[in-house]
């Protein structure tokens, strides 16, 4: 199993918040949609607009997801997102953590399947090696 | 020119709200996004979704956009969305009126194009005969 | 334990979806968190703006949420949202099932906590009996 | 007239982009809201968070947008925002730029107004000399 692990700092903005003053909680998915997408840009050495194109592929929907909240972010912090990921066959499964100032506020695991469109229709597809091994 | 009006009543949800309890604006586009949408559905008699199949296009996209904010929204409030449609040759002219008990909270107008997609890049296009034949 | 269902039908929009021309996956969760405003909202008879002034409390946020995606939607898609609240003692969950044309797109979990603000922090507190009753 | 400038980058991401693949009109205005947070962050020294406590007020809502959409950006796209300032007296004005590789495909201007809440209503005030200052 091939695990691999990116880390970058996100803002959280005034937009990101509700009238509760904390962040609105689909702004993590957000967050960690965008987090996979850098992962594989950290991987694959090129964008997400680059990489569809060049592994052919039409992009890696959720199939499952879990997280858990422990302390609210507001706008105006910078978090850390750790960003794990593990590979299967035709899906993979990422790790996201949040922090802030070193306090875990958020974690999550996402599962994920590689599609193709034929036909007009999506399917999955076997994650091609060139790809995994850019994990390596 | 043809003219033709469309109005719908809109929830202002929670996570549409920013910490000053108030609508985050940004929404509000997204509001006079789905207005057109369902002008164009009501006057064609089929959602989006079919009609960029009938009538072959790629969309409407903005080229040009004002809006005047006279009194905030919140959440809990039921606005009313009336949308006026005036159509050019490759392009067409909405106008939004959101009003709250009465009251003009947002007026906007917006400027957009017809498209049609040839060898993967987008171009605007007259807007078809049969479509506008639909708004009389 | 007390039980309660509400149901509402959703259209997913033009700007729910992404490139791939389905749903963006952080919308459904927009979407649950609507339905669980809705929810209180059918039970106690008035909007969330009017609920949080009545029982003078600062909402009701995530703290573990699970999600599974069976089947993607996409814009001009009309879904059903049926909600189903089971009451704890400062906390609560909801079941949300999205189904189109009677097949399950998403099931969803979700734990939420009811806080008050007390000296700018906010903290968890019993649900007051006042409220659950409504719920019978 | 006090005018300042503040420049940033900022990644289009695929969850920002429609089934067009191309962004959704209505993030270039979270965009702004974000650059105007920004540039008072670049002046003042501070986030938005710290600055509303600061100066004492309720943040600086929209009176007046206008937006011109002259190309199309999509997900992997990293623009450039360019925001300048100009003061009034109880109101502001931001000129937003959006270029890609040297080329414009966005321009905006906006209008705001200081607000500050009294009596759990909001209500527009002058800028205070201690924030103008900060500008030059």
């Amino acid at each position: 199993m091939t695990a691999f692990t990116n880390t970058r700092t996100v803002r959280i903005e005034w937009g990101d918040c509700d009238p509760a003053g904390i962040i609105f909680y689909p702004t993590y998915f957000k967050i960690f949609d965008n987090a996979t997408a850098a992962l594989f840009e950290a991987a694959l050495g090129m964008t997400k607009f680059a990489y569809l194109k060049a592994y052919d592929f039409a992009g890696f929907p959720l199939v499952d997801t879990r997280a858990k909240f422990m302390k609210p972010t507001r706008f105006g912090d910078d978090v850390v997102v750790e960003s794990t990921i593990t590979f299967g066959t035709a899906s993979f499964t990422v790790q996201h953590k949040i922090s802030l100032n070193g306090e875990i506020c958020v974690e999550a695991t996402e599962k994920r399947v590689w599609i193709v469109r034929e036909a007009g229709r999506i399917k999955s597809q076997t994650i091609p090696e060139t790809v995994r091994a850019k994990f390596n």
